[in-house]
Formats: structure tokens, sequence, C-alpha cells
């Protein structure tokens, strides 16, 4: 395959950080005791899907890299039990998701990979997974701010 | 720009089309009157997301094919009143959407277009865009479906 690209590596990692912004703009959001408490219709609070994100991206990519299936898991995050603790991590994984993401060389995004042990897909589709599963999520946390009475972030702001 | 592409004009296309599919599966799920009157804390129902999702892609597409930027509209949609006719609508997108998209040149993902004469990007931030605030929508449209009690399909499933 070789023709012009509808998107570089390049600015997908950029299309996913701007994404990345606007969440962690959805978490400030919350007032701290919301973050970790309030949900609608049983639904997990905000503050643990922003965990099941930071249990998805470094992990992910680092699977990636070094071809390691290791399982997914929230171990290691238990100890996050605030906002600032929550945003700390986040920014934490800026930088570290930008260097695993460009690791992985161009002709590795139509290899398969067993992400997680779990889910074997060409490793492009399971970036696009990462990237989806977090607006998908955000999505529901827009409609959590909007219940506490809070007005969230532009979908637009990146 | 010539490299190995991350992913094929193709592949981009099969994802928007499998987030669609789930997306009308969504809409399938609600009861036709709370389709288009129940929502939370205000919001709009799932029947109005739905016909804004309408009212970006096939217009959105003849818009960057044609080079065409009038205004975003949901003229033309008043007539959607039943969730029958939100599926039929539906599916006769489906092959209009992979027409239009099939017109646009590889080339050309990388120019900017001003979209509904609003949107100023490059066609493939348009097109990511479609994608995302479907995605983004459909999430909240998962957080009425269990709101009323019912199980949402899948997010994986395509």
């Amino acid at each position: 395959m070789s023709t012009t690209p509808i998107i570089t590596k390049a600015e997908l990692l950029k299309h996913w950080q701007g994404h990345r912004a606007l969440t962690r703009r959805v978490i400030e959001a919350f007032p701290e005791k919301e973050l970790f408490e309030f949900s609608v219709a049983g639904m997990r609070p905000f503050g643990e899907l922003a965990k099941e994100l930071l249990a998805i991206a470094v992990p992910g990519l680092q699977g990636i890299v070094h071809r390691a299936d290791g399982a997914y898991s929230e171990n290691g995050l238990e100890g996050i039990t605030t906002k600032e603790a929550v945003l700390r991590q986040w920014d934490e994984d800026t930088p570290k998701i930008s260097e695993l993401f460009n690791q992985i060389p161009e002709s590795d995004f139509h290899v398969t990979f067993n992400l997680f042990g779990q889910y074997n897909f060409p490793i492009i589709e399971n970036i696009l997974y990462f990237i989806d599963n977090e607006i998908h999520h955000r999505g529901q946390g827009y409609v959590y701010l909007r219940s506490l009475g809070i007005q969230p972030p532009f979908f637009w702001e990146r």
C-alpha cells in the first residue's frame, strides 16, 4: 500500500490528544464529591470512567509497543480517590501516550495484535477503539454534568 | 506525502458505517414515544439527535464533494416524526454516504473546506467530526436508555 494518506500518524495522535484535553476539562467540571459518587440510572460515576480511560491508554499502548498481551486491569489506580489525583495521572500520561504512540511504525498499524490478551484486531482498530470509547464515555459525562446543573465544556473545544 | 497509510480511505468509511450500524440499533432500542419525548436534564430527545446526525452526514458530504458551503439545516426532516421514518431515512442515507465518500480523492482529505459555510477545516477533520459527534450523542442516548430501564446494545457491536 502506498498512496496519499488521508490522515498521518502525527495527525491521529494530535486528534487523540485533542480529545484527551477535552475529557480533562470534563473531569475538571465535576465537583469533587460528584466525580466519584454521582451517576444517572446506576451507571458508573465519571471518576470511574476516567480511571477506565487511564487503564486503557498507556497500558494499551505499552502492550502494543512491547507486544505484551497482559490482561486489562485497573490495579494500580486504587490510590486515585481525588479529582486532583485523577488530573495528575491524566497529565502524567499525556507525554507517555505521545512517546509510546510515536514508537509504533506506520507499517505496524495494519498488524493484528491481541490487545489485553482479548481483543485481536489490527492495531489501528485498537487505537480507534481507545478514542471512540473515550468519546462515548465522555458523552455520558455530559449528561451527568447537565443533570447536576453544570454547563459542560463545548464539544468542539480541543 | 507518501508513506504507508495508517488507515485507508476504505477503512475509514467502514469504520464510520460500523458506527452508523450501532447508532441504528440505539434508535431501534427506544420505544416510539420515548424516542421523541424522553430526555434527561432538559437535553434533546434521541430522535432529535438522530435527526441532527441525518442533517450532517449526507448534506455534509454533498457539501464536500460539490464544494458547496450552504448552511447547516434540518429543513426537509420535519416530516420525520416516527421511529420508522427515522430508520427509513437512516437506511436510505447509508448507500448515499458510501457513494459520496468514495468520490472524495485521497489527495483532498488535507484540503481545507468551509463546511456548512462555518467550519473551515481540512476535510479529514470535518469527517472525523461527523463520526465523533455521532459517538458523543450516542453516548448520551445510552444514558437515556439506561434511565428508561432498557439495556443498550453492546458498544463494540458494529
